[in-house]
């Protein structure tokens, strides 16, 4: 199998991943900045199929209109030249001062509504170029202190923005969903709608919940400790995994933004398995950061190393399922059993009149029954590694 | 003010706490059985109001039904004797061998069965003795390697077995509903609906949502570093606040169940100042585990402490509330702006047309505005410590 | 008591803390720079007896030598003016792009070599300022990947930078001594000697050692899950603590240099207790970062927050230990006993011989005793709220 | 290659690993007792080469005499049929209830006396059986509360302990040199000595610091967030790395001991590259529990993998260092550089002198370099993978 991407893969980069310019919490700048076409152009030759952006990203912040005009001119015709997609896009409501407090949820009003017309407008330039799903992410909803944010009314205000956003959507006919990208903290202290689940649950509370879904980012839920296989596996679930962030990540630590197949590879090997076998048919974006070591060349090489780690761990996970051993260790350890239901036709009745199911059923011979995990595990590792 | 609790503070202790004999992954127990009855009295001279159990607590597993007569009258004549409660109850389904890979979610089938006929038993159990929430804990419900559990078939099982508890409830007429509650990890290496949020999201998938609710615990959510009180406020937004578990937590690592207070007392003093101002009502039930280097008398004297710290924590909110300069500095940080809605009546229509919200909008003259949120902060912590 | 610091109070700042301008990994400025003269004119005001800065806080990195002579000028007029003093000082290592991939062991030799001479320089100056204590912090010594620094030879550079740094200080007859500060991940994946422990062993293997201690900082330890005053404990215990950064932080996750007092109060309370029951005698030095969202007026009462707050910690910390019920649970809990030898003046073949300490020992009754912890830690906890 | 271990690659087991019976914190046993011949009949038959074991794993806590000797003698005949090795034993003081406040830094003095003896009793029979090595864990030497523990009070206790050790174990002329274990915490709220870096430094400040070394755990750095080859490569640097456990974890959360190679196999990779490339020469312990869910066929296959997983491992190991792309790559990262003295032969003099490499010398230039670490990581995850 070849390892080199090609735009049947779905693989989608956001311009400020490789545009990133290495600014850290301690240091300045490492990289001068990338030209979006130049990162459209150079995507397409590595084998991408898409770019996704921020407004600013692509129209520097405060940029006049015929500047705007401009920039938007040449990113299309880079489009153009290219054949790269937009699957999505999105707003950064992070970056500027005037984010300070936070955006949807910032206490000042009038920023609130700024930022909703700042979203407002770059959804109308999303839909123009041919975006189909709009992320939000409130990197900058949160508190670092307990008095400063009233969290109830805050989602409250959180709720308000998004039910006006679908709303306007809705109005203008738009074909636009939104996915809405969870993260517990960085830059802000803690920061609202935590995880996939938080992100999940807040969305069956709007007015048009099917208009919206998650984007889960790999990174973000590792920084919480949690399995991120599982987490996509619950949006899947509930019909919400409307798009997926993909990157590295060592643990709970800072925002690390690795390439994809960096940090916990065993966890990425089963996200893999898990997209695949679930037929996920969205973009796979990667939104990760190039090391601020490296010069333009490794910013290439490291986005060359996210899409080739997605296509050899593909492979690796086909043939872990195709594997009749790997059938025959499923089996062992009962998967079967678990896709049937537990009841049976007779319903809550017959589970209650079963002497089978309590009464004479014996909990110590059972518990005598090993599970074979282990050996089903160590076959993963083996096609993992290439056995 | 008094610390000491009255009945009237609605405290409730699980019988496994103050019963726990300190058995830990590395050593034996410290302490002897302690005698339920034993337990009743004493946690309703120390001023409790009710107890909380698993079947397994009160009825040794696999005890005959003479036997569990016996234990079940015993125990209904403390509580007559004392005034105790029974405000809720719940199911061991994680103690025995045969639940070493869950129990609604178990890859055996028949071990799924079981943990229903098991969990319905006790239900009757509970309204029998006045409980109106049930709180189930799967503790099991997870794995340690990728392939042992397809998540996305598992939460079949999952919804399937609450669906079946709902059906018997309402059949049942019991005005009982369940509380869900949320864990990361141990005792398994992931478990499924680690969070508030993926508890939040998972009840919006079964046939009857009505019926459940989450039931946190202050040390699980901190297990995955998320802030406790933020994950309080999104339950208590969902109207889904059934039941909670109070307890503390020193930050990632093993589940500690330290006393209320112990840990992290700043998530304390935000949580009580939460629960407070908004009204919940139900039972405030502490979840801890007396440390194993404790005698009986630690036992109690740590359990006291558990209210004791309630009642402090509750004072301080109360007395920072109140405080005219707090009042001045939350206006000082725009939290009355914050529960002002963003849109006016205007609607999305207004907002769109007004050229101060985006056009005419100074976002350099805006982010020069201070937020005072340090102020604010030590107004809190000078409150805390009884300045 | 008063919580109004004075000089006496030993109380420090870096210039870097209150000059923070607010750029995050997300985010852009939100503060004017400030001018180290006023930091040292409204410290002084505060009641800090001293500043401690980086060579580029005082001076901009690339500075000409008038430019440089008249920044320090101007700065020995405020120090002068203020009677305030410079207990440390540090180097900036990690801003400047060409610190990437480290300084003292980045790969590159010249980068090395140019890393010692800023040192060098601003060791100089820091000498002729009154130091007495010099900081290093390597926050860009480590790695994100594997194969990118090999630790065991990054470590012979380590040391033979810091052996060249002790020769320089030697042979100029300076009274100055090195404090190494740890700290495990950010900005870098994984930082080379990561807790006090690992510095605390380096140091050992340096040709000077008793040139060097340690500087550890409250958030950096804790970032890794550790208990700060443990570890200022063995600090102490090993006759290295040089030099204390004092901040707080909300557990393990990114660093967020909150206000000390902020984050963990009771570990806080802890390490106060620590300290004066420990006669620490060197400065008390506030390194954090006023949140963004503060303006200058709140960057001044985060700082005196930060006062305040060791104050009041200090008050009850003293009070805790006068409290006579205090020092009966003491006893309760045997700590009398820890302070006692194992061994009596028989030494090891006294304890070989003695039947008492084994074949005549009963385990089962010793461990019948409890130790009493949970009173004594609710006395702690009513002292730090000031009950 | 093969993957089938021989007493050649040194792997040895804990007696208490595949004997582990599944007890855990929410759990009772779901495995019979293992016979301590039976594993040595079957991990000399899966290819180890020895066993260790805590004297508590041997002979029951309590045995009679009699009744030690009985299995002491089965043990060393089951060793003498197989030929397996006993390179290293080490004590139990964590299970029984009279070690639950510690063992050597216990506040009782009597239980200080009684963990020295017991330890002294089981170092004689180590040492019978052929151990050079006597590790040393000490899980129960920490605290949950703040005032509990004196550290500096109880780590002259700790000292104390091993420097009597030291003088047993000299006084009666054994080749027998310790290692002592970090943990950070569980089963204690925070363990003293809790990383290999404060091990390392406890060392240094013992009447006979040659004596001791430290035995890191892969799972106790990681639960502190560690960099595991890190800390071996410190550990290695300072002549002490007298020990290893291998195991496997996932991340930050309670001790999971899964087996070597589950959990972060990239750090599983770079660890096995630095033991092999460093000529680590003792033996390769795994100290592992095989999860509960396991049947005692479970349990060998778990124990098969950890070896196999080495053995792959070291394979990959090897062919990314002969790979001459690696090498190249290697020098491109300026690998070689670091391993060239930042000095030339005329010392400080010379660095001091040289206007190249600080007047002359321009970062902004030096700055533009890559490191190339991006590539180089991929060519390891690419050797990892097997391609």
């Amino acid at each position: 199998m070849s390892y080199t991407p090609t735009p049947e893969d779905r693989f989608s980069f956001g311009l400020w991943t490789v545009g990133w310019q290495g600014r850290d919490p301690f240091g300045d700048a490492t990289r001068a900045p990338l030209d979006p076409v130049e990162s459209v152009q150079r995507l397409s030759e590595l084998g991408a199929y898409g770019v996704t952006f921020h407004d600013d990203d692509l129209i520097p912040f405060g940029a006049s209109e015929t500047e705007r005009e401009s920039h938007v001119k040449r990113f299309r015709q880079a489009l153009d030249a290219t054949g790269m997609a937009v699957p999505a896009a999105t707003t950064n409501l992070f970056t500027h001062p005037v984010f300070k407090d936070g955006a949807f949820t910032a206490n000042d009003r009038d920023v609130r509504r700024y930022a909703l017309r700042k979203t407002i407008r770059n959804i109308d330039l999303a839909v123009e170029l041919g975006a189909k799903t709009y992320v939000a992410w409130g990197g900058r909803e949160g508190a670092e202190s307990g008095a400063a944010k009233d969290v109830r009314v805050a989602l409250d205000r959180m709720k308000e923005a998004f039910d006006l956003l679908g709303e306007y959507v809705t109005g203008q006919g738009y074909d636009l969903r939104f996915a809405i990208e969870p993260k517990p903290n960085e830059p802000r202290g803690d920061i609202l709608l935590p995880t996939v689940g938080h992100v999940l649950a807040f969305i069956e509370r709007l007015e048009r919940p099917e208009l919206y879904g998650v984007n889960p980012e790999v990174g973000h839920e590792q920084m919480a400790g949690l399995n991120f296989p599982h987490g996509i596996a619950q949006a899947l679930w509930a019909g919400k995994l409307f798009h997926i962030d993909l990157n590295g990540q060592n643990g709970i630590k800072y925002d690390q933004d690795l390439r994809f197949g960096a940090g916990d590879v065993r966890a990425a090997f089963w996200l893999v398995d898990l997209l695949e076998t679930a037929g996920y048919a969205g973009p796979l974006t990667f939104d990760f950061k190039p090391p601020r070591t490296e010069d333009k060349e490794g910013v290439w090489a490291s986005a060359a190393g996210c899409m080739r780690n997605y296509l050899i761990l593909k492979e690796r996970a086909a043939a872990f399922r195709a594997d009749p051993a790997v059938q025959e260790a499923l089996r062992a350890s009962r998967l079967d059993q678990l896709a049937q239901p537990t009841a049976d036709d007779s319903g809550l009745a017959g589970l209650l009149a079963d002497r089978g199911a309590y009464e004479d059923f014996d909990p110590e011979a059972a518990a005598q029954r090993g599970m074979a995990f282990e050996r089903l595990d160590q076959l993963a590792m083996d096609h993992l590694l290439g056995l």
